[in-house]
């Protein structure tokens, strides 16, 4: 508090990722292109990865020729105007369906968070087929290719970071998507500030800030959604010290949650 | 495209902005602690205040032993836990009242957002009084201000700049505080991708960024909560041409809304 540094977050959106495809060595490429960018990685360092290019590393993409819809999914699909195939891959991707409605369902998503149709993503696949029969489901289990790519990071520079994974997401009762977190390593998902005081001396009493979820949205800003071809974004002076993450901590639980 | 220069969003803390009292001047205060921390405005910068200095220099102190409760307010204090007159403020400041719930209640405040408590706020408040009768509501008019504040910052430079005014907000499904946009000028709220072609030229079909909203997350991350002192964050890198705003762009209409 006494210094005169001004407190400053920098987000460079790295530029020179080439295109991934299954197996492609996803930490080797944003290093190179971080250090080609003269910003190599330093200590506390947040690497933020948009979900796309983690599942086609992954193998994430389905054909829609392939699913056999079920008669609850051609249902659905009657609803929302979508084919019968994606609303069941839509469904085997969720927990529960929230809501129905034209060009959205509102799912629980098997990882825990409530999304629109369960991340299922059609842009950004076609170079696999002109007619665009596949589409990308989320990752498997993003906390641990967020482990994974922040082991290899680490091995390779010696220094310890973040990673985040980030998709964008529609919320209740306000229009546009914002970047959200749906998985982590080696950043706080929450940050509790309840038993601090603030400059009066009185006592927050239920302060906890969805950190990650506040960088998930800053380096979305810079990744965009369209031809930006910002896949990664490097967070420097992410403002709380790392530790360990786990998804839930950022998933309300039912029972707690006003809007199921 | 072309370019090498990375994409980057730079944000800075200003650290010596005085305690805001009624009156404060706000630009004034925000351009001298730039200049001092050596971060002169520029153009196209986005100048992000936290509410509580716009409501304390716009006089939004109220003293709870002032208000005198109706019996729909004694009746929801009972739920809620707290006072009859806390709550009579609430809704006072609302149009509706979503839920309630123990400490909580979530209302559609008069400015259209979906909030808890109509965002009154009971810290940093209590050096009008050490029993903390003092409470500090939201501006009257956040769009307003942010465009004074804007006019009065262009004509004290001659830059083009955008003034973002945020709040914390929680969100449906997800633990936690964002920072969430309550008002603005000069910049878009969402930012419209429709029509523009991904990577292979598949169209992107419904994709509206919440601009607005990320950035007010991003400058959150660096404000905290409490104690931190930093209730303004110029944002420098801002990704799209600065516009007029109007608060309506980032709030659903109710026939849209699936969660009410």
């Amino acid at each position: 508090m006494s210094t005169d540094k001004p407190k400053t977050l920098k987000l460079v959106g790295l530029r020179h990722i080439p295109r991934i495809k299954e197996g492609s060595n996803l930490s080797l490429l944003i290093l190179k292109s971080a250090r080609r960018q003269l910003f190599p990685i330093k200590n506390n360092d947040i690497v933020v990865i948009t979900q796309k290019i983690i599942s086609k590393s992954e193998r994430r993409l389905v054909d829609l020729r392939s699913i056999h819809p079920s008669s609850e999914a051609i249902k659905i699909s009657q609803l929302v105007e979508k084919t019968p195939q994606l609303v069941q891959l839509i469904l085997d991707e969720s927990k529960e369906v929230l809501r129905v409605r034209k060009g959205v369902i509102i799912v629980k998503h098997r990882l825990g968070f409530v999304c629109a149709n369960a991340g299922i993503d059609h842009s950004n696949t076609v170079e696999h087929d002109p007619d665009s029969n596949y589409v990308l489901l989320l990752p498997k289990d993003p906390d641990k290719s967020a482990r994974q790519i922040q082991v290899e990071i680490e091995k390779a520079t010696g220094k310890q970071v973040g990673v985040l994974i980030i998709d964008s997401h529609g919320r209740a009762w306000r229009n546009g998507t914002v970047g959200t977190t749906i998985g982590a390593a080696g950043l706080p998902g929450l940050v509790d500030l309840r038993g601090k005081q603030d400059l009066f001396g009185y006592t927050l009493k239920a302060t906890q800030v969805a950190a990650a979820d506040e960088l998930a949205a800053a380096a979305s800003l810079l990744m965009g959604q369209a031809d930006e071809a910002i896949p990664c974004v490097i967070a420097r002076g992410f403002p709380y010290p790392l530790r360990e993450f786990h998804l839930n901590e950022l998933i309300r639980p039912d029972e707690e949650d006003l809007f199921n």
